[in-house]
């Protein structure tokens, strides 16, 4: 790992993808990308006795699919590194310990996959060990319940909301032997623009997410066009326009390549999702069944994949605080090529 | 970073600690440790009107005091990592993010501190920067308002309930100019023994510590008289005496050089809680008060440091989950000596 600006590193022997898996439930089944998602359980328990469980189930799933194609067992990861939006973390604790990994924690709100792929992928470049797991997950419900107000209730929500996705994804990182690369990653800076509507999110977080795109850029010296695709994790229509509105001032004009994982996973004409999909699980499952794929498999070569959260709970809500944001961004790129342009070749250009 | 063993690594050129401070109320500086804090915020509101905003000002102070003994600034950090016991970790998020530092959130629950000093320190010795802080608290008001019952209903505490610390500690770590340093760490692994009641959580952590106790010493090649001192962050009373028959099982006794930083931060016969001190901000304090001054005077020469953790949440509880735990090991040690023995002379002693 080699700082390039503060916040911002490049990874001179790049971590590997060595697997990644998700599962999601029967609404992202329906929605436009819902060929791709590795496992679909339509049961939104998942089998269990309430949410809270049944989202743990959906990340032990995508972990299980991931461990599975990597074909080896929790005891054979050197760590695990996750986490979800439910109170104290607890979707992934439970997801996790049966694993028997050495594991960390991570809070990013819906960034979270983002910031468990930079860790993961520090701890493999560092020495660490050989195999690092990344995993976050969201519900649905769990999410409805503990952030806004129960289902039962029946509540409206405004065109501004967006839907928690109900599922997860797992990222298996090592040395060598994989495809896809994590060539460089920015961590994000908390911005608060002052924005207190929780039904608001993306407008929330458009202006983290334009802070690390910008910091990124620079740091890496890349222009937008270098990259094949910039994945915003759950900005959603809203916050799309505006996130592409804040780089222009900055003279950075993303639109061209700019795709938004909230705004693609659902049909927001036919699946009453308002502006877009959001959760840790969106950003998560949408990197293991769509921008990981693409790039395994050549037909992309170079991606920034931002993933964005909302660092605020109830509490600050109900208290009139305003909702503190982050955007974390990991640069992937696919296989090694020997034609592959050098990095001082990149900056120049 | 070199790989020790599986969750276990060695700091060939240790990350060192640069500063640190910390701050606590009223309660904890009338106790045995009370004129070791750095600063004593009487007001448990700390001037704020709730405390939720209180518990950030504890940790902002901290991060304040850290940063003036360093002579840096927020904006001459490479990055924060940090976590607290609330409800999406806001009381960090919010204590952060007037530092305009790039931020990693974590969440180990009482054992924060020491995923904090892991992260930052991996992160520094990776090459991702040459500053990163450390950084984690709790609140007792705001804590049992969350996790048990709010103060205003007067409940009663079983004797083995434990005292939530307000307070908070920040660290800072570099590569060069410190007297403390992290030499070895281990990330410990989620142990989860079926324990169900929420005031016995020293019980329930003592076998997450007895296992990264064991890990940790079994990885760097130790026994545990090689150390001046091994800490548990919260075990408590019962915890204590639990950890050490569970390690006594294994033939390692630890009771000669083992400190509880719940058991010392309050003086159980006058202070009236019960099984001893917990949160965040319990072994966060101790360390920063009491256990880096002792290794930068020279007091110490090397000291095992194993915040401990109970990742549930009310939720978990009220639906009759059991209480996984998780361990971080850090090992610190004092300034570098020229006739220090060497790694491969410790490990053959």
């Amino acid at each position: 790992m080699e700082k390039l600006r503060r916040g911002t590193v490049k990874f001179t022997a790049p971590p590997q993808i060595l697997a990644h898996g998700c599962t999601v439930s029967k609404k992202e089944s329906q929605g436009p990308l819902g060929s791709l998602f590795d496992q679909v359980q339509e049961d939104e328990y998942f089998g269990q006795d309430n949410w809270e469980k049944a989202e743990s189930q959906f990340q032990a799933a995508a972990i299980n699919i991931c461990l599975n194609r990597a074909g080896i067992k929790g005891s054979d990861l050197d760590g695990a590194v996750g986490g979800d939006l439910l109170n104290q973390c607890t979707a992934t604790s439970f997801a996790i310990k049966d694993l028997k990994a050495p594991f960390l924690g991570v809070y990013g709100a819906c960034s979270t996959i983002a910031e468990s792929l930079i860790t993961a992928a520090a701890l493999v470049d560092g020495g660490y060990g050989e195999r690092v797991l990344a995993s976050a997950g969201s519900h649905f419900c769990s999410a409805e319940k503990q952030f806004r107000t129960p289902l039962e209730y029946g509540s409206q929500r405004p065109p501004s909301a967006q839907w928690t996705v109900t599922g997860a994804g797992a990222v298996l990182i090592g040395k060598t032997g994989g495809k896809a690369r994590i060539t460089a990653a920015t961590v994000g800076t908390i911005v608060d623009m002052g924005i207190k509507d929780a039904n608001h999110m993306g407008g929330a977080m458009a202006p983290a997410f334009a802070d690390t795109i910008a910091a990124h850029l620079r740091g890496v010296g890349a222009r937008p066009i270098d990259y094949d695709a910039i994945f915003s994790g759950d900005l959603g229509v809203i916050g799309i326009d505006l996130a592409q509105e804040l780089l222009r001032r900055e003279e950075i004009d993303i639109s061209s390549v700019h795709h938004d994982c909230g705004e693609m996973i659902f049909d927001r004409k036919s699946q009453d999702v308002h502006a877009g999909g959001s959760g840790c699980g969106c950003a998560a499952s949408v990197l293991c069944a769509h921008v990981l794929p693409m790039l395994e498999s050549g037909q992309w070569k170079r991606v920034l994949f931002c993933a964005t959260g909302a660092l605020l709970s109830p509490t600050t809500v109900l208290q009139g605080e305003s909702i503190p944001c982050i955007a974390h961004a990991v640069e992937l790129r696919g296989p090694a090529e020997p034609a592959e342009p050098t990095e001082s070749n990149e900056q120049a250009g």
